[in-house]
């Protein structure tokens, strides 16, 4: 099959909200050039301490590639790209509404999630966990199935949870938009080596297609 | 002395976030038409939550007296009058710049805290606490002298902490446009009759300016 356009496959890089800005920032200043977004989740930050650890990343970092958990008015105070909204937060259908210049992520858990996000106008979804997770210990993740099904919505979709370079294939093949990692970046030893093999088999996965 | 014009004091009543909503609303609609402002200074509840309480209570109280404490994405969002900020809210000027619909009050702690909040543009401050409070367990009260030094500030003046009926009068003497308070009416056994000895103490306070 010849290809004439290659579609890009994203990857978002999520922070664990345990590390020490200062050292977030040094891995993300690594490897923000092979990633397409950065998601601060910082649950334990204040509004006051998220809007500076925007102000101190957006020295090396575009603010373009930088999403913030559930803070809307962060986000748009700190003019980064947008918003990534979980079920405890504002209505993505307020939010798109009321601050039109962010872009929304609706984090999702079901196909039916899914379309609520794509009535509500959310910009993408990211949907999970697919695989067995560390951070979500004892939860029977969704699997390829149930994410292929998801993937059919009309509507951009992100895969999370247990995605490694080795099983990113199957993920991919699901037909989803791309894959958002978390401990498989940040926790590792050689982060830069990690989004590298996370690229890598982005594009593998993607040819197969 | 003459008074052509009798300057009416405020009286904010700030939520202690433990109350479930249902009754903080049955109270609130008793007591609101006799209180300048109603804060929702509900730490624990998330940005749906707090858009939920919101759109309960306004069926009964008009948004206009509503302040939400922190969360100003939900207060623009929900239209409520404004936001009380903290040492660990999002800067009061960033605040004011980007929301200007939003009214802004600032919860200060010193007299340079509330220089700080005057050349940011807070439309009052929140200054406190006064006297010995419950909620304030050890930490020593500023008193009446540093109260009566921040009112000179050319910017509202809302004291808190520990006012009572009994104790309004030196507080209003200070100079201050107004009180703000917590447990004296919300943990009334009879919050009606709270508020009204409040009320009555504001003006016995102000007729003898």
């Amino acid at each position: 099959m010849t290809r004439i356009l290659t579609k890009l496959n994203e990857l978002h890089i999520i922070s664990n909200g345990k590390m020490p800005i200062e050292q977030l920032r040094e891995i993300l200043i690594d490897i923000h050039p092979y990633v397409t977004s950065i998601h601060l989740r910082e649950k334990q930050k204040t509004a006051r301490e998220l809007f500076q650890a925007v102000d101190l990343l957006s020295r090396d970092i575009p603010l373009s590639k930088i999403m913030l958990n559930d803070r809307v008015d962060v986000a748009f105070a700190a003019k980064v790209a947008g918003v990534q909204l979980a079920y405890h937060s504002l209505d993505q259908a307020i939010v798109k509404k009321e601050f039109p210049s962010l872009r929304v992520g609706s984090s999702i858990h079901s196909f039916q999630d899914g379309e609520n996000a794509l009535r509500d106008g959310a910009d993408y979804v990211l949907f999970g966990h697919v695989y067995p997770s560390l951070s979500k210990p004892g939860k029977t993740p969704k699997g390829i199935e149930e994410l292929s099904r998801v993937a059919r919505l009309p509507i951009p979709v992100i895969a999370i949870g247990g995605i490694t370079p080795e099983n990113t294939k199957p993920v991919i093949q699901a037909g989803v938009n791309g894959i958002a990692v978390m401990s498989g970046v940040l926790d590792s030893s050689d982060p830069v080596s990690a989004v590298k093999a996370y690229v890598h088999a982005l594009k593998d996965g993607d040819g197969k297609r």
